[in-house]
């Protein structure tokens, strides 16, 4: 098969890195374009990037000449990964859909258009019938495959939703929700990102914007299209209550959110139900084979002091879910543990499984 | 005045350490009695112990010899510090009560038997009365003093309660809470306590037991004594649901709980009120003037990113508690971040300030 | 006594929010004066500053309204501390100077004037005698007292002159002399300093300048006066080779060194000699009676695992320097672990005492 | 070809775990049996064994039943790799070896017996020879093959002398040489290994036991065969002179050493050429095309500020070494830092490329 070509937006940032590990000997994705600021473009990567991976930078990617962050540039690409920073992805995003490229952004910009899926890949890729339908239609029509956005999800988001999605498919609606997480470091990037001074010894109990995040977009994601495909309903507050306590903690990657939950359906499943319910989930990108996909996608831990982010957030390359400690709540009906590796599941890996999610159904 | 003569029961450990930094220099009492197991007894303490607290070990104990944990050698103390590990505790305190001493402990042992007073020196120190009750009987039937055991409650409790207390008395019951905690590791000794390797970039999801003790103790201190002052009810399930998760992090001193909580009475009371509330608690041992009490029992922190714990586990010396990050909560009524310092507040250090709650009533 | 006035330069920094707490109380200075940039002069210090310190933001220095760094805010100081970055000292210092007032700078930029002081204040006070000349000078002469500049040393050269000093008294010039430090994060300050990511579970063995600094400024500060005391004569490399090799590591507050040296006495005195020689000396800010001056200046510790920076460190308020594991070098003569606390006696501390000498000799 | 057949002694410890790890799926070894205390005795591994690596535990183990660590369990083994505790590996290791069985150990029991080589894999296989020479001799007699122990040198010896191999080979003898060196703690293994409070926030500037260990060694790794290959000659003190200076840091997994060397002959060479003599240098396990044998033995990294632990530990799976930061001494000729994976090439990887070796030269 011949590969599809892709391109990183925001390539020397640490999200942009990520993009790039995720691509070296890809099987479906070449990698032939990454965009940069313009203190970057012209230079051979290599010398535009400050490389903060524990992986080595990939040969491939050490001469490919950094380019400006404009449709011309990227014009070959098939699909365009984004790491842009909130702060410039706003413009350059939509030029480049306007322009009639596929982007997914790992930026916030986007999530909140109701014509833009927001996917955690694992939990919620039917969304992405919203773009599959313009572009059948716009084959239908004879006319030129429509640019798009695809938004990844914040990277607390997409372990919380990860085990709810089974749940609510089997036992129906979550009514009440909470989350307190402990996010990693590494998601807050490195230009500074977390000082070192204020996290060794220490616990930052509030990450900008984190809490509304995650409330907001648990509600998009758990919520079902419209009958022509061309939008996300959203849950509305009756339908379920979230709320989030963000943390920043001395870890480098992985992110252990402490979730408690009430069904609306009473009386509730039993805990063993509910393991049984993750252990046998089996998310769609595996069914369709996707490289990246995880074998399991959930993964049910029986030791009571696991999941531990330096042992589990490699679990399936990043792309599996780890769920322990699940047992009954006294005040809702369960609580548990979940953690998720949130630079793989949570940002750039998830970008990626889209991807070839979008590729395996024909999308792009 | 002349101080009153103090002992310290487990004296090498981690909790024993804290006593005699806490009682070094301390105008009410005076440490003179020292004991640990058979293999440190005979010998000085400096010898006998494997100091590993950030503060020096005080000239006054270097040269005391340590006796063994036996009520004989400790006749002489008006007041003994408990700092023994629960495998050990059992018996030697009770033989320590039933001799007639006055035994405050950190150990677990006793904190259930329902004529043992569970203390935060800060939040109920009314439970006290049981003691004094006992204490103004024997002493107007003219009968000997009685021992007794007074238990500081497990180190997470005494933060999760802190901040209730005054809400509950201006605002009524608390029908619904929970917390989720990021616990420090000097909580757990060093024998070996937390293995470096093990918490190091990591999060330990799980403290055995200790999700259990708060959940209960909190509806031990909580109560209220009955009608003669004998012993506390115990609120029910009915009237108070508590959840508590709790981890492991790579924090020295000072837990964080992020907790939410529903007030019976709807509707509740503002954030402004909650806030006020805090504010303007003043504990009985701040106005009794004991010695180590906080000059101001909870700081309400404004600033979005506090409490943290490198930077407020010291307020009052470590008696005081912070509160942050008070807000509504969409699924109870409000969260919040708590911080205290778990060797103090939480441990040893309310050990002294009981023992000074004690005095200035009169009870030793 | 009347207190002098006392003004920070960089006061919002880190080294400037030291200076802040160490001025806090202090019975011979009085902190009237704070500089800072454009962008917070005018505005009341507590609103300019992102405070950082483990203690509290002290009352008194809230409402100062912060100044501009102009000599004219600062006229009525007696000694102006400054915090300023490298960036911006250089000429700011300079017109303080030329204005007549008495600066003592935490900045690299005069450190290497030939008539500047560079001073560890337990090992070289003598130095300041420099300045002392000059203002003895301008008084008989009934001029104006002339304004100065004395340099603080880099952080990790206090720590590794301290012992030095002593030895070279007692035992004659040190030939060769090689450091290997773990430097603490905070002395990289805050804006941002070291990033988390960089540090946790990490080493990094390069501190830009560092190596330079340290192997330069001991050429200095062991050097002795002129005869006319206007200048110091460098030792030259004929005289000491010093090498270091600088690392950043996961500590907060406190640089290890571990060094080694070769005396040029050859045969050199026993391991027993070098601790007695260590534990004999008393600094001159001690005999003088300073306020900040440890009692101890160098501590040896015979437990074979110390010095630890978390145990250590605070020895005598930060101003002491602690030695250990004193051993014979299978290739030097001696090697020994050295722990200084790199924001006292290496930085705002230093500063203090400074200025605390300058005051017992009638220099300011 | 037909695998050889292993076992892995003191397998539930934490070296034992390492092993494990390196034998799955390993084309030359099939790990059979498992042998530890009697408490484990019995027992399917995955029930005896507390799993704290960050591979997950390999299915092929788990069913294994773990056997006593007697000769007569191993005996269809072609080797055995041992993890036991220098407390129980002497005699049983000796047992094994009087039984004909070829014992690769970890343990620091043997590897000052002369006729014991002491191996980093990567820098003396030639010693290895000692046993080859056996091998041959026995078969030539027709008697069966011996039994013998190869160890392996101390973790933070494989990092010293991994760069000094090729710089003997090409430029001679070294005749001074110290390290100070920043220590990862999984190196002291999990029970308990290094106390999280101890080191938080920390160094521990003492390992008992290590700097003897490191300068010992070092004059064995360096030393050549003797005549008839039957034992090592140890470099005197007079050949050269080692010192060093062993820190415990708040590290996972990778020693940092900052060393410094001086040549015998003089003048020596340049940076230049230490580094392209570095850069060019291929063990003899790579030329052998052993399975584990990295590709590029030391790394040469031009990065100031590199090796960092986190950054570059993995390099070639952790069998290569990396050096950064070389440079000229002002005390001796150079300095340098090295980085090695402390669990790889220096402890467990060096037991499996050792073996890797030794069936490579059919000694087993």
């Amino acid at each position: 098969m011949v590969k599809k070509v892709a391109g990183v937006l925001g390539a020397t940032g640490s999200v942009g890195q990520r993009f790039i590990l995720l691509l070296a000997d890809h099987p479906d994705f070449e990698l032939k374009v990454l965009g940069a600021s313009s203190r970057s473009a012209g230079k051979k990567y290599i010398d535009a990037v400050n490389w903060k991976q524990t992986d080595l930078l990939p040969k491939f990617a050490e001469s490919i000449v950094v380019s400006e962050c404009t449709p011309e540039a990227f014009k070959e690409c098939d699909v365009v990964f984004s790491g842009l920073d909130a702060d410039y992805a706003g413009p350059i995003e939509k030029a480049f859909k306007d322009s009639g490229l596929a982007v997914i952004s790992n930026a916030k910009n986007y999530r909140r258009e109701e014509d833009v899926p927001l996917v955690v890949p694992i939990s919620n890729p039917e969304h992405l019938e919203m773009i599959g339908t313009k572009v059948s239609k716009a084959k239908a029509e004879g006319k030129e495959k429509p640019g798009f956005i695809v938004c990844i999800s914040n990277c607390s988001t997409a372990g919380l939703v990860a085990p709810l999605k089974p749940l609510v498919e089997k036992f129906g609606p979550i009514s009440l929700l909470t989350t307190t997480t402990l996010q990693a470091i590494s998601g807050a990037g490195f230009s500074p990102g977390v000082p070192g001074i204020d996290i060794l010894d220490n616990i930052i109990p509030y990450i900008g914007g984190e809490e509304d995040k995650m409330e907001w977009e648990t509600k998009k994601i758990l919520g079902s299209l419209n009958a022509d495909k061309s939008k996300v309903n959203l849950l509305s507050d009756d339908e379920i209550k979230v709320s989030a306590q963000c943390n920043r903690v001395a870890v480098s990657d992985g992110h252990t959110e402490c979730i408690s939950l009430k069904f609306k359906n009473q009386p509730p499943p039993s805990v063993e139900e509910v393991k049984q319910c993750l252990r046998d989930y089996v998310c769609d990108a595996t069914k369709l084979g996707c490289h990246s996909a995880p074998k399991q996608t959930i993964h049910v831990l029986e030791q009571n002091d696991r999941p531990q982010p330096r042992l589990d957030r490699n679990r399936d390359n990043g792309y599996g879910v780890s769920v322990g400690r699940i047992r009954e709540d006294p005040v809702l009906d369960f609580k548990m543990v979940v953690l998720s590796h949130n630079t793989i599941i949570g940002a750039a890996g998830a970008g990626i499984l889209i991807a070839e999610i979008l590729l395996a159904k024909n999308i792009i």
